[in-house]
C-alpha cells in the first residue's frame, strides 16, 4: 500500500452542490489526498467558499476548505486528482478536457457512464476495469484519464448481484425506494414528499436497467461486454434523508441454494489491493439476519456508508429466483464514497502523474 | 335502490382502536345507517364512549356517537348489522356467535377471510360472492352472515387487476410502500419509521399472496374457486400517514396492448346495483396520466377514499407483460369504508332480517 | 344575505402558485363566486391552466378551472373581484392598478397590508376596518378598493387575542411553529425540514410584531390606531403540512380570572354579517380541553380550516399573565380563505360595483 | 488526569430501553469504562441482551455487550460504576439501594434529582455540586453515592444560561421543541407525531420551571440554593427524531450588551478537571453565526453530542431583556452522555471506592 510522504492533491468541481459537500466531508482527514482546489460554477467562482456553499451536511464545512476561493469552471487546475460533482450536461465538456490535459478524473457525473472507453468503477466487483484508463491514454494520447461511479440506485444493486454472478444472473427486478439526498439541493420540495412518495424519478430508471450490466461486465480486449441479463426496474421517492433501498428479485441460470447465496455474500471480498484502500469497507455486503432489515436509517453507516447491506432473503415464485432487499447509502457509496475510493485505487495502481 | 323510512342501526366491534374509529367517522351522515352500539374490550365496557377512546382522527368524535356507552363483547347486540374492527384473535369467536343470532357481520378482521363459506367482498370485482351468505344460512342454520373485506394491501392489487382478468392473469409480483396507519394504534413506534424505512410487516405477504387470487376468483357451486396465478409479494412500511402504493408486474396468457389496458380501466365499473350504492365512488379504478402519479397524499382521497387510482403503465421485460402502480386509501376502501359498502350491498340484495 | 340571480366573477392573480391554488380550491362550488380569469407571470401567460400549473394540492384541478387560458399581469381583467397570491413586490404595481381600475382586490400579500389607507381585514374581529374602502375611494378616486389579509401567523394570533382585548392586552409574546406550505411551492427544500426545525423564517418575526396591533387597532377618522401593546415573536419552521402553531404569553391590565378568558372565547362571533357570510365558520375561536390539543393534523381543518383552535390555556408566571397554544389553517384562514371571506364581507357591504 | 492500568467495571440499570441502549452505544471504547453488567426488568433477566433488547440505534449492539446476560433487578452487582436508565419508580428503590451499597450510581432517572442530598450534575456548570457526595456518605453511612443529571430539555437551558448568571437572572421563559427519542422506546405512536406538533408533554414543564433553577444554584453548608428567578414553560414535542431545541427569553437584573452575552458564551468553560475528562465537549457552549441556526439535524452532533449550541440572540421587547435559541442531543447531553461525563468528574475527584 502507498506510503507517502506528502499528500496528493485534489481538486472538487461542483463543490456547493450536495455532493460536492459530501467530497469535502469525506475527504476530512484523508491518509493520501488533501483538497486543494473547489470548482463551481460563475455564480460562486471568485468566492470564499464559505460565503457562497450554503452547507447542507451536519455542522460547518472544515475550516482549512471553508477559506479556500471558489475557481471557476474553466481554471487551469494544479490537483493531480479531480473528483467531479458536476451535473451531466455541464460535466461533458469539462471532464474531457481535464482527463486529456493529465488529471485523473473521478466523477460521479451520468455524461461518460456509457462511453466505450470509460469504466464504471465499483472497484469490489470490477477493478479490472481501471485497464479502461490505459486504454484512454493510448487512444486519446491523455496524459489523465477518467473513471465514473455508478448511478446512486445501481450501487447495491450491483453490488448485492456481484458475488452471485458465479450462479448465472438472467432477470434482474428491482423497485427501488431512493432517498430525497438522490436529488440533490434543493432538489425535491418538501411540500411533495412530506406524508408522501412519488413512484417515479425522471431518467432513473434506464440507467438502472443499464448500469449494473455494465459494471458486472466482463473487460476483454479493452471492451466491457455487458452482462448478458435482462433488468426491470421500478423508482420511488420516499421521505428518507439517505440511503436508497431496492427490493430485487432474480432468476439465475439454474438452481440455486438460500445458503449458497447467503454464503457467497459473506464471503465476499474485492480482489487485491482493494481491501486495503482507505476507503475501502472491511465488508463490502454486510447480511442481516433479523426479519425486519436493512432498514435506511439503522444500516447506511454500516462500513462507514461504504457498505451494502442486505436481507430478507426468500424464494420468488414469479421470477423463479431468489428475492431480497438491498440497501447503500446513496452519497457515500452511491457517490462520493466510491469516487473517493475509485481514485485510491487508481493511485495505488500507478495511474497518477 | 333502497327508500327506508327509517335508519338501519349498526353496531361497531373494536369501536375505539384507528379501524372502529374510522367506522364512526365514515358512517357520520350515512343515508342508510346509523351508529347506535360500540363494543370494546373489558378494559373500555361499562364507559362513555368519548372517555375510553382515544381519537386519532382530525377533530373530535361525532358528538351523538362521543356519548354512547361502550358495550363489552358479550353483549347482547340489538343492530341488524354489525362491523367488526376486532383484532384477528378476539374477532374468530365473536363474528360466527353474531352471525349465528342473525346479524349481518361485515368485518374487517382476517379470521374468516380464507374460510371457504365466507366471502372477501370487493362489491365491484365479485358482488357474486354474497350469494356466500345464502351456502352460511343454509349450511350452518344462521339468521344473520358474515362477509370479510380483504387485507388493506390486497385491495388496491385486486381492484386494479380486476379489469385485466380478461386478459388471462398469469402471474403477479407486488411490491407494497404501506401507511403507518395499516398498523392501527398505537401500530409504528416513531423511532422506527421516521427518516426511515422498515422493508418487513408480520403476516403481510402470505395474505397478498392469497387473498387477490380469492377476490379475483369464480364463485360456483357454492364456492369461490382461486385465480390460477402464481404471486409474489413483497411488504413494507414507508413514513406515509394514509394509503398503501404498490408496484406491481403483472404476466397475461397473451399479448395484451397498452390501450387494452388502460381502456379495461378506464372503462370499468361494478355490476348492479353496486353503482348505485351510497359508499360506491363514482369511478373504481381512476387512471392518473401524470408521469409520477398516484401518490398518496394527493390520490388517496379519490372518490372519498374509495377509488384505487393507477398510473405509470408500461411493459416489463422481465415478467414479460406490463407493471404499473396502484394505490388506495388503506383505511377507507382498504378497511372500513370497503365494509360498510359491502354490507351496502348484502343490505340492498335484501339479506338484512 | 345577498341573493344573486347569477354568480359573481373573479379572478386570481398569482394562480400557478400554491396559494393561488388554494383559493382554486376554496372557490370550487362557492355559491357566490366564480374563478374566470386566471393571471400568473409572462412564463406562463397565454397557455392553459392545467398545462403550466403543478397542482400542489390533492387530485387535480377543477376541471372548469384547468381548461382556462392564463393570462399576463398587465391584463386587462373583466371579474370584479379579484384576489391577489403574488409575491409582495409584484404585488404592489398591480394591486393597485386593479383598484384603481373598478376592482374590489382582496389580497394575501404582504405589499399594502401597513399603508394607512388599506384594512387587514379578519372580518370577525374588525369588519368596520372595511370603511377604508369608501377613504380610498374618496382619497384615490377609485371605482374599486383593495383590502389586505394578514401575514398567515398573524391571524391566529389576532384571532385568539380579539376576545381578549376587553381585558386591556398589554403585552403578548409569540413563538411559532409554522408549516412548510408557508413558504409556499416549491417553497422548502425537502433537505432542510426533514428531522429538522429552522428557528428562523425570513421577514416574518417583524409581521407578526406589528400586523396583529394593526388588526386589532380601532378605526376612528378613516385611520386605524395599532392596539397599545408590546410584542416578541420568535418564527420557526417545522416539519408539518398545514397549519401554523403558536405558543402564546399574554399580559393584561388586571388580573383576568381563567372562566373569563375561557368565556371569551367560548362566546366570540362576528358582527354582522359576517356570521352568515359563506366561508364564515360557525365558531371562529375553538376551545379544546384536552390537555395535548390543539394539534396541527388533527385541528387544521376545524371550521373547513377557518376556525382559529385553542388550548392549554394557564398562568404564566414570567409575563404576570396566561399563556395558551392557539393554531389556525395557514393557507386558508390565514390566506385563501380568509380573502375569500373578507371579499364576500365587501360584497355583502356593497362594495361591488 | 486518570491514568489506569485497567478499565473500571460499569453496570447498565434500564439497558434494554433506549436511554440504556444509548449508554451502551457510547461506552463502546470508553477509555476508562466497561460495560460489565446489565440490567433489566425481570421479563429480559436471564436471557442474553442481544435476545431482549429491541435496538433502536443504527447497526447492532457491540458484539462484547451483546452476549452478555441480562440481570434483574435485585442482581448484587459487581461493578463500582452504575449508570441508570431505570423509570422513575422503578429506580427510587434500586438507586438508593446501590448507593448504600457502595457502588457510584450515575441516574438519568427523575427520582431522586430534587432530593435534597443529591446533585443534578452538569459538570461544566456545577462540578462543585458533586460535594454533596460526601454529605451522602456522611449523613446516611454509604459507601457509595447518586448523582443524577437533569431532564433531556433543562440541560440545555442551564447550559446556555450558565455563563450569564454574571448578569443576573431573573425571568427565563421557555418554548420547547422537543425530539421524539426523549419519550423512550416505543414511545410516540407515528399516527400521533407524522404531520403534527403535540403541544404537551405529561410531567416536562414542571421540571423545566425547576430543575435548571437546582442546576444554577450554590452549594452552601452542604446544600444547594436555588437560584432566585422565575420560570415559565411551555414543551412541545416535534417530529424530529433527536435534539431539544428551546427558544429561550430571559430578563437580568441590569441591562446587558450584545456582546458580553456572545463573549461569555463562547469564553465559558467547565472549571478543572472538567475540560479534560474524555466525555467533555471542547466547547461546552458553541454559538452559531448563522441566522437560521441552531437546527436540531445540523446542530445535534456537536462536540460529539455534548456541546450545547446557540443562536439567533435578539432583544426581547416583552420580557426586557434578551432572547435566543438553544438546542442540545437529548439523549446524549441531556441523557447517558451526561451521566457518564458525570461518572468521569466523580472518578477523577477519587469518589470510587
Amino acid at each position: 500500500m502507498m506510503n507517502r510522504s506528502k499528500p496528493i492533491d485534489v481538486a472538487i468541481l461542483g463543490a456547493t452542490g450536495a455532493v460536492g459537500q459530501r467530497f469535502i466531508q469525506l475527504l476530512e482527514g484523508h491518509p493520501w489526498f488533501r483538497v486543494r482546489e473547489l470548482v463551481a460554477s460563475d455564480r460562486s467562482a471568485g468566492q470564499r467558499y464559505e460565503r457562497v456553499a450554503r452547507w447542507v451536511l451536519p455542522g460547518n464545512p472544515p475550516a482549512d476548505v471553508a477559506c479556500l476561493d471558489v475557481l471557476p469552471l474553466d481554471a487551469d487546475l494544479q490537483s493531480p486528482v479531480v473528483f467531479s460533482a458536476l451535473p451531466g450536461d455541464i460535466a461533458q465538456a469539462v471532464e474531457w478536457r481535464l482527463a486529456e490535459a493529465g488529471h485523473i478524473v473521478c466523477s460521479n457525473a451520468s455524461a461518460y457512464r456509457m462511453h466505450a472507453d470509460v469504466p464504471i468503477l465499483l472497484p469490489e466487483i470490477n477493478a479490472a476495469h481501471a485497464d479502461l484508463i490505459g486504454v484512454q491514454r493510448e487512444k486519446y494520447g491523455w496524459g489523465g484519464g477518467l473513471a465514473t461511479n455508478s448511478n446512486c440506485t445501481a450501487a447495491p444493486v450491483a453490488m448485492a448481484l456481484a458475488p452471485l454472478r458465479q450462479f448465472g444472473i438472467e432477470a434482474v427486478q428491482v423497485v427501488s425506494m431512493q432517498a430525497i439526498s438522490g436529488a440533490g439541493y434543493p432538489g425535491v420540495p418538501s411540500l411533495d414528499i412530506m406524508d408522501n412518495v412519488i413512484p417515479y424519478i425522471g431518467g432513473e430508471e434506464p440507467k438502472l436497467e443499464l448500469e449494473p450490466r455494465k459494471m458486472l461486465g466482463a473487460l476483454q480486449d479493452g471492451q466491457v461486454a455487458l452482462l448478458d441479463c435482462v433488468m426491470s426496474a421500478t423508482c420511488t421517492r420516499v421521505p428518507v434523508l439517505d440511503a436508497h433501498v431496492v427490493s430485487v428479485s432474480v432468476r439465475f441460470a439454474e438452481p440455486v441454494a438460500e445458503d449458497d447465496i447467503r454464503g457467497a455474500w459473506e464471503s465476499f471480498v474485492g480482489p487485491e489491493p482493494v481491501p486495503g484502500l482507505p476507503s475501502a469497507p472491511l465488508r463490502p455486503v454486510v447480511v442481516r439476519t433479523q426479519p425486519d432489515r436493512p432498514q435506511p436509517r439503522r444500516d447506511r453507516d454500516e462500513g462507514g456508508g461504504m457498505a451494502t447491506v442486505v436481507g430478507r432473503l426468500r424464494p420468488c415464485p414469479v421470477i423463479q429466483g431468489w428475492k431480497f432487499v438491498a440497501l447503500a447509502h446513496n452519497t457515500v457509496r452511491g457517490a462520493a464514497g466510491c469516487s473517493i475510493l475509485n481514485a485510491e485505487l487508481l493511485a495505488e495502481r500507478g495511474f497518477l502523474a
